[in-house]
């Protein structure tokens, strides 16, 4: 097994190839599942949790069981890591059992990568969010949720706002959109959220969401993630609403078939109001079901490498 | 769909041929569960816990298992909820991965209803407790444990004894028992914790066990939950006991053929007798038994309508 | 279904022919357990285990869904033991559920003897650990390891070293290779972790590890149970690992083909160096692999009694 094939890590360690190969198979899954029922009847993969998460195990387990796959779930919480067994350690151990696929979350930036470096041939290992590094199944997923409402994507002008400093799935979101050769991408945050040099290259700053949402045909909004920002003078939820929240005011300034996502769990009057998140334009829902179909067609795509 | 056939959030809702469809049918898999098997293979069942329990996730997990499903557990410990998600939020995030069934346990009265209103055609919800309202399927699989004892209930006297009050298995109990024409209902319970107006109608109530017992054939004992007792003047286990508790003594009272039931998880020495939750008269490990039967008609003649 | 031979509870209680028979059968899946993918499918295995663990937990579960069983888990923090339920009364409330196989873990010695005997004819119980007493499935994956690396178990000598005294692998660890004939038996411990005399009684005890490792063909570090320490006088991790550790040195005392075993998680640095742990001679990950295929092993001989 080719190591470079065997992992999905990060966007940015993947081909374009891969990545579109990935959506084109969701796309045709969205289509008509059914062939796929039994499709890898009899794999094994494991759900390896370091951080509590509902929509990304629950996601993963879904889509493993839809291609007739069998899941184990481990939460930190019931793991040896309380006898002080390291990751690594706990990833060997549970590779030796030959599972097929290991789908990890873990708070650390990186903490994949000497795992991808240890796995035997045959175990594929899939992020689900390191840290505020990569959430690559949300990128993939969120890209097919563009490509089903708009035939081009080089004529797309995308803004992504919130805290992009902390957020994985910024970096894993713009890494791919650029790959796909996405318009433009707006990134506006505020002052101290940033993203960082590399995340930015080749995007437009804006620290206006108003002027952000100049003309937009996609407006994905993050959410304020409070654990992540422990010290930080960040405003309160309200205060935060009136600069940074996406209102149907604001909405207005963007192209009229300007669609509205957002990765979830979602802050309700936070960083987007109740109105715009059950409102026509938002298409967060479909993200949800996207994220099944996408996981579906990683897992399928490398148990085929 | 039809919305009022498509789920089961209480026993009122659903019509009395509801009902004896998924008693009927209970009784069919206990005498020969192996032909379904494989009734609903490939669908999938959600148990989304806002409440811990055993008993009820298992009994729910096993149904589902033994159609043939696929099932994934949510407990509220690993939700979003942490996150700050409303609970619509999360069943619209679940529903969006197209479940076939939604099991909810809440601690909130009504909790499901908004849900119910919310669910899109092919998913069903399945109350598994909400507060102190409903638990419809403890009140069916109760009901097809008498049904399994007694040729006909319209001759039964069936007491109900303990905290009325808190009690879900009581009040959808009693609204099953009144459908299907049960004989007299017997209310028995300790001052401040009697059923409410709604229950007690239709039925006999009794301030004393003793007298409550004059004759029964069957007598529901119900579990004291301190968990929902804070604050209240409530004796300690055995004052409880001396008064409120099913002894062998007591039990001599009732019917020879009189049955005990409880919906567990018993306090044994506290509303009920070791001697009597182990004796000859005792079926509750039957109604275990029944919950698995009842669930599996549940769920089955729900993805029916 | 004979009492005897329906369950596996320890090591002692089983015939020597029970256990080789299990050896064979593992060893059989390891060339080969594709035709063993369907072999029980369609029964139920739930796991309830009352202490944390991943390994043991994931190992049982993978040997389950390996053989095409369905599986439920159950851990202590969600069960009705909270409501104040008896470890009996939750026993019985899932049986009534009809498992094929209940695999339990528990704190307290000899706690699955009552369930054995309270056991339904078609239920059979697996201990997964109770508290210092028994393990018996670790006990025959070492074996199964041992065996693949030596032909004649007559002929070696096998070091157990560490804590001995609170160590349920040690005991059906030992019991299993006075029944299978290993040649010698040395055990080494620190002072005041010493094996009973039980365990003890035929074979040799050193309280260097250095002169127990001489010439020995298999060493087996056990590790140091902080939680089971309390108030005991035991030195910090580094102090244990000068005096009890396993290096790279103290191994040369072996024989030159001496194989190391640890049943995890391992505490690196402290009973085991990491370079003798990830060396030529550690078999640790495949006693991991073994474990699957002896619980599947186990699984299989006593759904066949």
């Amino acid at each position: 097994m080719n190591p470079d094939t065997a992992h999905l890590l990060d966007i940015e360690s993947r081909s374009d190839a891969f990545h579109r190969r990935v959506l084109d198979l969701a796309a045709e899954l969205r289509e008509d599942a059914v062939p796929w029922r039994q499709a890898r009847a009899g794999r094994l993969l494991v759900n390896l949790f370091y951080e509590p998460s509902t929509r990304t195990r629950v996601s993963f387990e879904i889509a493993a069981l839809r291609l007739g796959m069998r899941v184990v779930n481990i939460a930190a919480a019931d793991s040896s890591v309380k006898k002080g067994e390291t990751l690594m350690d706990t990833f060997n151990t549970l590779q030796a059992m030959s599972p097929d696929v290991v789908v990890v979350r873990h708070p650390d930036n990186g903490a994949l990568a000497p795992l991808a470096e240890a796995a035997w041939p045959g175990v594929h290992l899939v992020n689900a969010g390191d840290g505020s590094r990569a959430h690559p199944t949300q990128a993939l997923l969120d890209a097919l949720t563009m490509r089903s409402h708009f035939e081009r994507l080089d004529a797309l002008r995308v803004v992504v706002a919130g805290d992009l400093h902390h957020s994985r799935v910024t970096r894993s979101g713009v890494a791919l959109m650029k790959k796909l050769g996405v318009g433009e991408i707006r990134l506006c945050a505020p002052s101290g959220l940033e993203a960082g040099p590399r995340v930015s290259e080749g995007t437009r700053g804006f620290d206006s969401l108003d002027e952000a949402l100049d003309g937009a045909d996609v407006v994905m909004m993050l959410r304020i993630q409070h654990e992540r920002l422990a010290g930080m003078a960040v405003p309160d939820g309200e205060s935060y609403h009136r600069r940074w929240g996406l209102t149907t005011e604001r909405l207005k300034r963007a192209a009229p078939g300007c669609i509205v996502m957002h990765p979830g769990p979602m802050n309700r009057g936070v960083e987007i109001a109740s109105e715009v998140a059950d409102g026509p334009q938002s298409v967060i829902l479909e993200q949800v079901a996207n994220g099944v179909l996408t996981r579906m067609a990683v897992i399928h795509t490398l148990l085929d490498d």
